[in-house]
């Protein structure tokens, strides 16, 4: 602001909150003002649970996920299909994965893709501990969950390479059109794999 | 989340940030988990400043800004013409006309706008305030910054009356059409306001 109209503890607030994905500087000028307006029922009750989230959140050593103890509750879940590990970017793919309730299984983040370009190479990722795991035993399928992107797709085969030999099956995502997409919106990539991977009806 | 994947204090992290305006549930997600990712460089310090302002926030008794003192940094501002006073709806009017620059005088923060439909009256607005400041005298003119809406206008009808026989200038925003607007795309009202308003070029 050009000239001062609040405290500097008001300030620092908005520019902390502009730092977050989602929130630009105006609507981090609009989050603040709610926040200090419902100081008792919305800014005392996040302070605390910020601090408490930043006092006890971890990453799992086992699979990368971000949790409040180590190892993290996917992977202490005893109703989880212990056999297969699902690979995965990022925790917010761990995350979309588990709201689809799609699979039942275990995850392994790496925490980014091969990327030359940006300097990230393998032991950037977390790669080695994947076939650690995969090498203890137990695991007969490793889903290869990463993003339908040139990086993604490098990665994947990358980690294909990486587990060769150690007895477990492999596999993709499979491409198609999205549920509810509509055919003329799509890409000529997306189309040719949907008919690609026909399926009878 | 359909299954639990993280502890419950990270859950409880999205849900509080889900509340903030411009944040929804997907990108309350996305926020939590960029906050416990850059855990030192972001979440201990936002945790440390909503704490901050949670302590030291405060509403200024004279015009209704919000600060971590009172009088406020505006009221208390020795180079403000005090001879002028803004009337705004919300605090968050106030920051705006202070990010014009257009004017470097007082404020007077409404809290809302009279609505009989919503069973908002005079008494819940903090008119009495601002009669009282100016019948302290030392004020010249009061400058109804009001949106041009229903409500608005109907509100600075009322404070219009209630300031008159107090001896001071009640002037309003002019309507027009806003820099940078194109006229296709104004409404009626607004393009009949700008004409009406017409100065000489």
């Amino acid at each position: 602001m050009s000239r001062r109209v609040t405290g500097p503890e008001i300030d620092r607030l908005i520019q902390l909150l502009a730092r977050l994905p989602g929130l630009g500087p105006r609507s981090a000028r609009r989050a603040a003002l709610q926040l200090v307006k419902k100081k008792d029922q919305l800014l005392r009750p996040l302070a605390e649970a910020m601090t408490v989230a930043a006092d006890n959140v971890t990453t799992c050593r086992t699979c990368g996920n971000v949790d409040t103890h180590d190892p993290c509750t996917v992977c202490t879940d005893p109703r989880r299909d212990e056999s297969v590990i699902v690979v995965v970017e990022d925790v917010s793919d761990l995350w979309a994965l588990e709201r689809s309730n799609a699979i039942n299984a275990r995850y392994h983040v790496l925490g980014g893709t091969l990327s030359p370009l940006d300097g990230i190479g393998p032991d950037d990722l977390n790669i080695a501990g994947l076939v650690e795991r995969v090498a203890a035993g137990g695991v007969k399928e490793v889903i290869l969950a990463v993003n339908a992107t040139v990086d993604g797709q490098t990665t994947a085969h990358y980690v294909t390479d990486r587990l060769q030999g150690l007895g477990v099956a492999v596999s993709r995502l499979a491409h198609g059109v999205p549920v509810g997409g509509e055919l003329d919106y799509l890409d000529e990539g997306t189309l040719a794999a949907a008919i690609r991977s026909r399926t009878p009806f």
